[in-house]
C-alpha cells in the first residue's frame, strides 16, 4: 500500500492543510513571509497531519478544529526540526538547504519559536483545552528528549532502554499527539482515545528506529541528507548500540566518540553494521512495534481510515526516506 | 516609591511566585534541573508578574489562576532572554554567566523551547481561551519583532517609527499580556481591560526606551552587562537614531556600521550621546509613555495597586538598571 491510498480517506483534507499551510505564509513582514514559505513548503511525507485526520475518521469527523490541529501538528514538527537543524549545524534536509544554512542560525532559533507560537494559536483555535494542555506538554517532553540526547552527545555508556525513553520523548510523543487530537477532537470515547494514543506512541517509536536504521543503510538521495549523520552528532541509536555490544572490545564508534568525530570512523561502522546481522535485528523490532501499534485497532470502528492505519505501519516499515 | 513599597499590596503572592518558580527546576532529569534552576533563580525585578498580580487586584482576585499565569509570564520572558543570548553570543546578563556560555548555545536553544513549553503549560491550567490565546498570539509578536531586529542589524535607514513598531513587538506585548492576563483571570469588565492593556502597553514602550537609554549612560556593574552591547549587534535604538539625525554627515554610528563593529566607534557614540540633549530627549519620549501609561488608571476602582501602577510607571523612569 502505497502513501497514496493510505491517505485516500483522509487526501481532500489533507490537500486542505497543504493549502493552508502555504497560506500561513503570507505575513506582511517580508522576510519573515520568505521564511515561512521555504519551511512550510517542504516535500516531507505530511504523516502526522495524515494522523490527526484519520484518527478523526471513526467519530464526529469535524474539520473546523480537525484542519487547524492537523495544521498544528505539522507546525510544532516543523518547529523543531527548524531548531535540530540550527543547533546541528545541518545544511541539507529533505534535499533542500536548512534555514540556517540559508539565512544563518539567530533566524533559524527565532523562526522555529514563531512556528512554536503560530502552531499553539492554532490549537488554541480548536477551544478545546485537552489538546491545548497536551501540546503543551508535547513540546516540553520533545525539548527534554532532545536536551537529553545532547547531554548524552559522545557518551558510550548508553543502553537500548535509555534509547527507548529518549525516542519515545523526541518522536513517539509527537506521533501521539497527532493521534490524540483527531480522537479527542472528533469526540471519541476514552477508550478509542487510549486505543489511538498507543497506535500513535508505538508507530512512532517505529518511525524513529527505521529513521535511525536508514542513517545506516539509506543513500543520500534517497534520505535527502547525508547518513551517518547520527554518529557524526555523537548519537548512539539502536544499530550503534548493538554494534557495541556485539564488539565490545575494538569497535570505530569506540574510537570516532573518543576521537569526536573522526570520519574514517563513521565509514567503518557503517560498513561493519550493513555487513552484520544489525540492520535485520533492528526491523524486528521496528516490526514488533508496528505490531503492537496495530494491535488494538479492531476494537475500533471498521472503516477505510482503520485499514490505512494498519497500511501506515506496513509503509513505515518498507520505507526508503 | 521603591520597588519593594510598590510591590506591597501583592507582596506576599509575588513571594509565592518566586517560589513556585524555584521548585519548577524540581525536575527528574538532571541536568534540565541544573538549567532551569540557574535560568528561573536570576536576581531579576519581576516586574512582569507583580504586573498581571496587580492588574487582578480590581475584581476578583483569584490566585488559583493569577498565580500560574504569574509565573507563566516571568518564564516566557525568560525563555525569549535564554534565546536573545544564545543568538546575541552574550555571556553575561544581570551580572550571571548565561545559558549559552556555561553550556552552549545548542542547551541553550532547547532550554528556551522547553520554557515557552511549560509557560504555556501554566497559561493552560487558567482554563481560559482569551489568555490561552492571547499568550501565543504574543509569543508570535515577540519573534516576529525579534526577526525584524536580527534583520535590520546593521542596517542605517531605520525610522523612529520603526523603531517604535520594533519595542512594541519584543517588548511592550509581553509587558501588555501581563496587565491584560490579570485583568481577565480577575473577571474585569471589558472597560477595565482595555485601560490596563493600554497601561501595559505603554509602560513597556517607555520600559525598552529607559533600557535603550541606560545602554548608553549606565555602568557595567549597575547593567549587569556591558553596555555599548546595542550599538556593537548593530541595533539601532532612540539615542542612536537621534545621534544621526543630529549629525547626518560624520557619525561614529555610520563609521561602526559600516565596519561592522569598530569598538572605538563605540565609545564614541556614547561619549556623544551623553554630552549631548539626546538623552534628556530620550527621557522626555518615555516620561510622555508613562504619563500615557497612567491616565485612564483614575477610571479603575481606587486602591492600594492603582497607586502601585502609577509608582511603577515613575520607578521605570528612575531606574539604573
Amino acid at each position: 500500500m502505497g502513501l497514496s491510498a493510505i491517505y485516500e480517506p483522509v487526501q481532500q483534507d489533507l490537500a486542505k492543510v497543504e493549502d493552508r499551510l502555504r497560506l500561513e505564509s503570507k505575513v506582511d513582514f517580508r522576510y519573515l513571509s520568505e521564511l515561512l514559505d521555504h519551511s512550510l513548503k517542504s516535500n516531507g511525507k505530511r504523516i502526522r497531519p495524515a494522523l490527526t485526520l484519520l484518527s478523526g475518521k471513526f467519530y464526529d469527523y469535524n474539520l473546523d478544529s480537525l484542519l487547524p490541529m492537523a495544521m498544528a501538528v505539522e507546525m510544532l514538527h516543523t518547529a523543531t526540526l527548524v531548531h535540530d537543524d540550527a543547533i546541528d549545524n545541518s545544511t541539507v534536509r529533505r534535499g533542500k538547504a536548512t534555514i540556517n544554512e540559508l539565512w544563518g542560525e539567530e533566524k533559524a532559533v527565532l523562526l522555529g519559536d514563531y512556528l512554536f507560537a503560530e502552531a499553539g494559536a492554532l490549537t488554541a483555535t480548536t477551544q478545546n483545552l485537552r489538546v491545548i494542555k497536551l501540546f503543551a506538554k508535547t513540546l516540553k517532553t520533545i525539548s527534554s528528549g532532545e536536551l537529553s540526547q545532547t547531554f548524552d552527545a559522545f557518551n558510550l555508556k548508553q543502553t537500548y532502554q535509555q534509547y527507548l525513553q529518549r525516542i519515545s520523548c523526541k518522536t513517539a510523543s509527537l506521533f501521539s499527539m497527532a493521534t490524540e487530537s483527531g480522537a479527542v477532537l472528533s469526540q471519541a470515547p476514552e477508550e478509542s482515545i487510549q486505543i489511538l494514543i498507543e497506535y500513535g506512541h508505538n508507530l512512532g517509536i517505529a518511525f524513529q528506529i527505521v529513521d535511525d536504521i536508514l542513517d545506516f543503510v539509506g543513500t543520500e538521495e534517497e534520505l535527502g541528507k547525508p547518513i551517518g549523520s547520527d554518529l557524526a552528532q555523537g548519537t548512539l541509536t539502536l544499530p550503534s548500540i548493538l554494534l557495541l555490544e556485539y564488539y565490545p572490545e575494538e569497535n570505530p564508534v569506540k574510537s570516532l566518540f573518543s576521537s569526536r568525530g573522526e570520519r574514517d570512523n563513521i565509514k567503518l561502522a557503517i560498513e561493519l553494521v550493513r555487513n552484520s546481522s544489525i540492520i535485520e535485528e533492528c526491523y524486528q523490532v521496528a516490526s514488533d512495534y508496528c505490531a503492537k501499534a496495530c494491535h488494538n485497532l479492531k476494537l475500533l470502528p471498521e472503516n477505510a481510515s482503520r485499514q490505512s492505519l494498519v497500511g501506515l505501519a506496513d509503509y513505515i516499515i518498507s520505507r526508503k526516506r
